[in-house]
């Protein structure tokens, strides 16, 4: 196959969900894959779901993905280093500054190494979940160091374009601090505020809404998984945790003497610093751009969506984002459509011509 | 007409996003609505809009909602009290024990008050934001309190249900601790998060995937009325942070000291209070249930979404949560659809074989 940059055969060790799912991805490609788990059954497993093959003497891959858990990264890299010495090793681990500097104190020839981290989100699930498409349009970023050349380096970078990736060059350091301050710590915050709902009461939870959801929502994520992300970047979590509560402090101050001056100022300041931090994240396609919001409402029940937005297709509005939201005990639902701000009025009208109620607008 | 329970006139005092979208709904079912404004010109654009008459000496309303800031509410209430000595007070504001405390030590006749909160959203804008379907589906909170007897406070329920909303009785100080919970803690820890990102380089900004974005999507709201709010209930929001700050401080030696023994399970156990926290929020129609999670690739043009959600009507499969997400620099959207789990599998192989990309799956 001509479309494809990654050439030689490409070793996976490692068939979890990022192992599988490289490997997918890569026989689509008709690339040789050959897999390795230290597990026979989910190798096993692995290879029935068409991943890639066995490892056979005499195999010789010009890269190597490591996709084993953060803190047995290192130790199976320089493994790898050693057995293959011609080859590229590459990681996938949520931290890159830990196994670089363990590999380069085990002396390993990190002239070989360079880590990546594919930021596919982190269904949970093993081979079973693999699938090739996990990486298509999500950031891959690839952590270049001293110790080796960009040249060298360059089969991460097809590997990450061939399954449809968007690589991104970061060091090690500014790779940790980055997912420590857009993943790990508001993690740790969605964590912490969740947790203070425990002992609401029913009343309490039956006034929640959007904001409360939104704020929460990874809050479910798995806490064996992030033990060891959080423990593996402390280093760069903390930082961030120890100004956050600096932060914290301020506005629990003005609130116990809210009546005190200055303290109706402090919270304010604290407010207005959220909206120039919110206005920093990227939306669609990288542009920081706010839009209108407009509030619908739908009935719930199947089809009634796929109808609101089969029209606004056919009014010629591009949606930039859409929310679904919920009421308590009644059958309905509000569906917040995010539009071009010179579309909203326009909009509203039109819909509420074809018979859409609609339940707020806001830019 | 027939079909409302609200019947004498209703006068509105506060002609804002609030009292105009009341009046809206009102004279939709031909109520006789009475509007008054401080501003004279705020009072001409909220007739203009039809969202009531002005007033006229002689005039008796049953009810009298007053919609102006929370800071001014007491007073307000106090007057119209004084003035309309056979009338039902209620006030919208979103603290409920503060006026009532006012109100009670100025000596006011709260015998004919009883607050209430309308949880609708705080979209910004004035009379020509109102909609009269706002409340459709919502909570809307009736303090009850011991001055005061059920039956009085029966009109301020008939608003309620006349406007679609859910009424949910609970005190003024029960009122003021759940918002706190579900409303203002969550601002004010988003406003938290979202300000670490102020001083972020582009590059980690670039990484910011849907966690991120939940979390601190709040953060964009307006300092000067949260200033108000967050000042008028310090006394519920302040305890709350208190607790929080404590968890946090747990968290941050944790990793300032991530090898020393328990780190890990402290930082487990704040993992698992947020897992626990989490599953309290009812989700669609008030239940706890947690549905599966499908993530589908869908190129970003117009029409494709309502496409995709036309097919999985034809599917008979109902959709009971969807996100969009958006790739970083490049021309294609991931929708997560969340679908009851036994649906998952098929739903999957059906999309699947229709050609849609699934770019992952998970429970």
């Amino acid at each position: 196959m001509t479309d494809r940059r990654v050439q030689g055969p490409v070793r996976i060790v490692g068939a979890g969900l990022l192992g599988v799912s490289i490997g997918l991805a890569l026989r689509q490609k008709d690339v040789d894959v050959i897999l390795h788990d230290s597990s026979p059954s989910t190798l096993t497993l692995a290879v029935d779901y068409g991943a890639g093959r066995r490892a056979q003497p005499g195999d010789e891959p010009d890269l190597i993905v490591v996709c084993v858990p953060p803190d047995v990264t290192a130790p199976v890299v320089a493994a790898e280093l050693l057995a293959f010495p011609n080859a590229l090793v590459t990681d996938v681990a949520s931290v890159k500054l830990g196994p670089l500097t363990e590999l380069v104190e085990m002396g390993a020839d990190v002239s070989r190494y360079i880590g990546s981290h594919p930021m596919a989100g982190r269904e949970r699930g093993g081979a079973a979940s693999g699938r090739a498409d996990i990486f298509v349009g999500r950031p891959w970023v690839i952590a270049g160091h001293d110790g080796i050349t960009y040249r060298r380096a360059n089969p991460v970078e097809n590997l990450a374009l061939d399954l449809g990736a968007v690589p991104i060059e970061m060091d090690a350091a500014e790779h940790d601090r980055s997912v420590a301050l857009v993943s790990h710590v508001p993690q740790v915050v969605a964590s912490l505020l969740a947790a203070r709902l425990s002992g609401a009461t029913d009343a309490a939870v039956s006034l929640a809404g959007a904001g409360l959801r939104d704020t929460t929502r990874i809050a479910s994520s798995a806490p064996e998984l992030w033990v060891q992300i959080l423990g593996a970047n402390a280093g760069a979590v903390a930082p961030i945790l120890h100004a956050l509560r600096d932060d914290l402090d301020g506005v629990i101050a003005a609130l116990d003497a809210v009546d005190a001056p200055g303290s109706r100022r402090a919270i304010a300041t604290a407010l207005s610093a959220g909206n120039d931090g919110v206005a920093r994240i990227p939306g669609k396609h990288g542009t920081a751009k706010r839009f209108a919001q407009l509030t619908i409402l739908i009935d719930d029940r199947p089809g009634e969506l796929a109808r609101l937005l089969t029209e606004i297709g056919e009014l010629g509005v591009n949606m930039e984002d859409l929310r679904l939201e919920h009421s308590p005990n009644a059958q309905i639902g509000l569906a917040e459509i995010a539009v071009l701000p010179e579309k909203e009025e326009t909009l509203a009208r039109e819909l509420g011509a074809r018979g859409w109620k609609i339940a707020g607008v806001s830019e």
